[in-house]
């Protein structure tokens, strides 16, 4: 196992994109050494740029994000794109998107782009998404861009992860939509109207304006505005230097490390609450979860006092390395 | 504060409903002592049924729950709403949704509003319900309703936790908004069509019945489809009809105790992680956890092996009772 390993960490560095693939799949699925493998990579990882990009449904998202790769391939970088799809929980199963996707890049090995699916309920996508960019963040990429549809909790936490956060915005959206946005419009470093050549994107830039007016940012930055019609490639180029720019803002006041510092402060604690739970559920057998469970459903226990004790008198066996 | 709680409990078995938002506000909070009153609670819950409803932002949600909620008291039930609402996980607070709802059921102690802000990033809000679920039960309200914004993962979980589950859909949606709604589409014991006077309810109506075609559920229900126009009060009888006849079916294939024990079991597991969390985090001083990010932020160290050692080691004092 641990000459498999270091074959596929070897091949992965040298650029191998079969190599790639696989080292995602065995994280994406908590394959058995999971684990060692991320263990062997993360030396090599945090060299790449982490992009997040996020909008609603019908933003435009996957167009810009692949105009957005062919203007940094042009700069010879080389480009991980990750697309988090909405699917479902229960039956799983990443959209065929990425392969679709894939097509336009064909004959560029410099682009790599894979989808992944929400799964399970733990809120364990946010964590897989970012284990799957360090993958590919050791693979030796210059650029990791991570897509997700923000409506949800998880795409905030997903895209909260990146450098930087991109947040796709388009004219003609209900007063609703821009509720369930509130959430991420907090955390955008750069706006993009996408679909600016219909109207409403002057009122979408008035309230993005309005919003910036009420409040400052803790780090003194003001997120920008681009207007972009992704399809025809316009505004591209000024999103690069949008982008450029806010990296510039980060390294003079040194606001990258603190705000790399700070993500990982969270993800080490989603990283220990995992690993608690996984000891948690192996303290229980699947029948005593059923008989407690039963208990609790005709109100003869009571939930909290349950667990309370079970975490007390847990007896911790040590984690079994790929367990973990 | 024993024997505070104690006089809290009275008056919220009492009906009082200050009482009953005093409670809540504990429980959502994570004041000092809640996990005692929900142990008090616990015993006197379980007696409620609890319907959760969700749809897209723009569905008619609102209106369709409070119109329900009248057509519920007319048969003289109480009844709880627990609105939650998409909202900031940075700024936090609640919309002031439910100040304005309560003014229309204002003389009408039967009905009781409240709504949840979206808190924190560790899946928190779907527990949090439940609780706040469980104290309203308690308080003897014969029905609680549950109200989601179907966007997310989170609302997914809520929704989970009912024991009927109502997913809300509109006419003239995107596609984008239908593929959103796959994991939502699963759950749903009732389909409503709201806004069925629009254009393309008939087209929604295929929709879900091609849908059904595909896939019969494991329970063997076919979820009912009913139209309505909220905003006028039509549909909701038939809709309460619905809920009857899905209810009535629960009972005679005897699934609404084995739904309220799967349930528990998921629920369990959850208990157990976040407890298990907050002694993790005990293990931990902010200083320590800031040291070990920036030591992975700057890749001397890796974040896997870390946690493997935190958990494996940890010493695990014994839980205290307010910090569960």
């Amino acid at each position: 196992l641990a000459y498999d390993f270091a074959r596929t960490v070897e091949s992965l560095r040298a650029g191998d994109p079969r190599a790639l693939s696989r080292a995602i799949s065995i994280v994406e699925n908590r394959a058995p050494g999971w684990s060692d493998l991320l263990k062997a990579l993360f030396p090599h990882a945090g060299h790449a740029r982490i992009l997040g990009l996020t909008g609603a449904p019908g933003a435009g998202k996957s167009t810009l994000v692949d105009q957005l790769a062919r203007h940094y391939r042009k700069q010879q970088n080389t480009i991980g794109i990750i697309a988090v799809d909405p699917s479902s929980p229960y039956t799983g199963g990443a959209i065929l998107g990425d392969r679709i996707r894939m097509q336009n890049h064909h004959a560029d090995a410099g682009i790599y782009i894979r989808s992944m699916a929400t799964r399970g309920s733990l809120g364990g996508l946010a964590r897989t998404t970012a284990d799957v960019a360090t993958v590919i963040d050791a693979s030796g990429r210059d650029l990791v861009m991570i897509e997700t549809v923000g409506v949800g909790q998880d795409e905030i936490d997903i895209v909260r992860l990146a450098d930087i956060t991109v947040v796709i915005l388009v004219p003609g959206m209900g007063d609703d939509v821009q509720t369930i946005k509130a959430g991420i419009m907090e955390i955008a470093d750069i706006f993009v109207i996408n679909k600016c050549d219909r109207d409403g994107a002057d009122h979408v830039e008035r309230e993005i304006r309005a919003m910036q007016s009420l409040a400052t940012r803790a780090d003194g930055w003001t997120p920008s505005i681009v207007k972009t019609v992704a399809s025809e490639g316009r505004g591209i180029a000024e999103l690069a230097t949008a982008i450029a720019a806010y990296e510039a803002y980060l390294k003079t006041a040194n606001l990258a490390e603190k705000r790399t510092i700070h993500n990982w402060q969270q993800r080490l604690i989603e990283m220990i609450r995992d690993a608690m739970l996984d000891r948690a559920r192996a303290q229980l057998t699947g029948q005593q979860l059923e008989t407690y469970a039963a208990e609790i459903a005709a109100h003869r226990r009571d939930p909290y006092s349950l667990v309370e004790e079970i975490v007390t008198t847990a007896v911790l066996p040590p984690a079994s390395k790929n367990n973990l």
